[in-house]
């Protein structure tokens, strides 16, 4: 089997395998194996650097490429390390039914805040505050005025936002957060799509309420990485939380399955499974 | 004699002055004093809690409003624990002859940094050059881009911005910065003057370089207060800090004074001298 998710701008490929055959002392054949591979039904590796064997710790192999592997990580490294959240403080989520959205609603649950999110859908709004225990949703595209939706749904304002969207919700997030605030920039689907879909916050608030705008990389949030696996696996075999996988199956579902990425199609990690076992 | 200054956005003064009649016993006539005073050549302060002693160490008093004041608190504060640079890293300042500018590019000379100063006018650029010791500066008047300005002054881009005036400039330098880059949003003269004159940077580079904008006020940081004041009197008696003030005197010369701030009129702090001893 192989299971394969896009990578940053979809230039490589990050999955996991099966090694048919190994030239390199490190691998033999029918280990598992997760690293940058590229996209097809077979794939040959060389140099092995980016590649590491995998134990599968009794779980599916697909949540290797998501909640136990980057997209959790980002989650978990981005929310802990960037937002440095407290107990209780109001967190606001952009993209909250996606890959890394979902888990970073979901964690700071776990740990004690208050979550809203926002998506593109209504089953999304509802799969957020139904199956994944958000305290509140919204459907933005329901919305004539971002920062009313968001003066509504924090009254007492934002002191986290995790923000994978950027342009509006960007603004509309600074214009209501709270004095020593935190935006973890971890994605800009609004600048992926047209460059010209910037945002532009307003400075002044940004220093009048002495706000912390951080971009962060999951590569660099490695020194949380053991802890980022044994929370997680702890939540997973507890059962507190929820794994969103939208798998689609062979190579060519791969088209439309990246371009989906941009339309919001996906719901939770977007995986394609180009090979069954 | 009675030296004020423009605090925040003018609504009130901060100012020092010579008490010449007391019924606080916390002070008595002739004593000197430093905090929140109204405009005029005398004050009448009930509770005295934003009023404290001052012991001028020797110095002008108008230092005491100026780089012994908040002015210096928010240079060497912004600069050391906002920006946390390192030696031999390529700082960029806007607004560089005004009054915190100036001190952020002499702290930053002063630790070992690379540091480069715009300004409004030919003049202000020499004196950063000759008079300051910045290693370069330009007139961004006279730039039609710049982003191309700050690539010709930085080729290996720009490390820490400390940002006193927003808008495109700090567009600008987000397009400039290395990775991990720190801004320091200090002052937004552009806001200032139209609310409209955001800046719009490039999340997309705020992710993949990683970088960390952040507002701050001078408020936060007393935690430095003791080793700033340490510092920089070192500094002026070692003679390797210079001095620039802008004063008017007279309360006549206030609006002009207020207004100058945001026409760019004045070179280093703009102090109002209201009264001779």
């Amino acid at each position: 089997m192989l299971y394969i998710v896009f990578c940053e701008q979809a230039i490589e490929a990050f999955g996991v395998g099966r090694v048919v055959a190994s030239g390199h002392p490190d691998f033999e054949k029918d280990d598992l194996v997760a690293g940058l591979i590229s996209w097809g039904e077979y794939s040959i590796v060389k140099g092995a650097i980016m590649l590491n064997k995998l134990d599968p710790m009794g779980f599916p192999l697909s949540y290797h490429v998501g909640i136990l592997g980057f997209s959790g990580l980002t989650a978990f490294g981005g929310f802990f390390e960037i937002c440095k959240p407290k107990k209780e403080r109001k967190v606001f989520v952009s993209a909250a039914s996606g890959s890394v959205g979902n888990l970073v609603g979901q964690y700071a649950k776990l740990f004690g805040c208050y979550v809203v999110g926002c998506a593109g859908t209504k089953q999304k709004v509802e799969l957020l505050k139904e199956k994944l225990g958000f305290d509140d949703a919204f459907n933005y595209k329901e919305e004539t005025d971002l920062n009313s939706a968001l003066k509504r749904h924090f009254p007492d304002g934002i002191d986290i936002y995790f923000d994978n969207v950027g342009a509006e919700m960007l603004e509309a997030a600074v214009a209501n957060m709270n004095t020593f605030g935190r935006v973890a920039v971890c994605g800009v689907i609004s600048e992926y799509t047209d460059a010209r879909k910037r945002a532009a916050p307003s400075m002044l608030d940004v220093v009048y309420k002495q706000i912390n705008i951080r971009g962060f990389l999951a590569a660099d949030l490695m020194s949380v990485y053991a802890d980022f696996i044994s929370t997680t696996v702890d939540h997973l075999r507890n059962g507190k939380i929820h794994v969103l996988e939208d798998i689609s199956r062979g190579v060519d579902s791969i088209p439309n399955a990246f371009m989906g990425l941009f339309r919001g199609d996906n719901v939770g990690k977007k995986i394609v499974q180009i090979a069954d076992e």
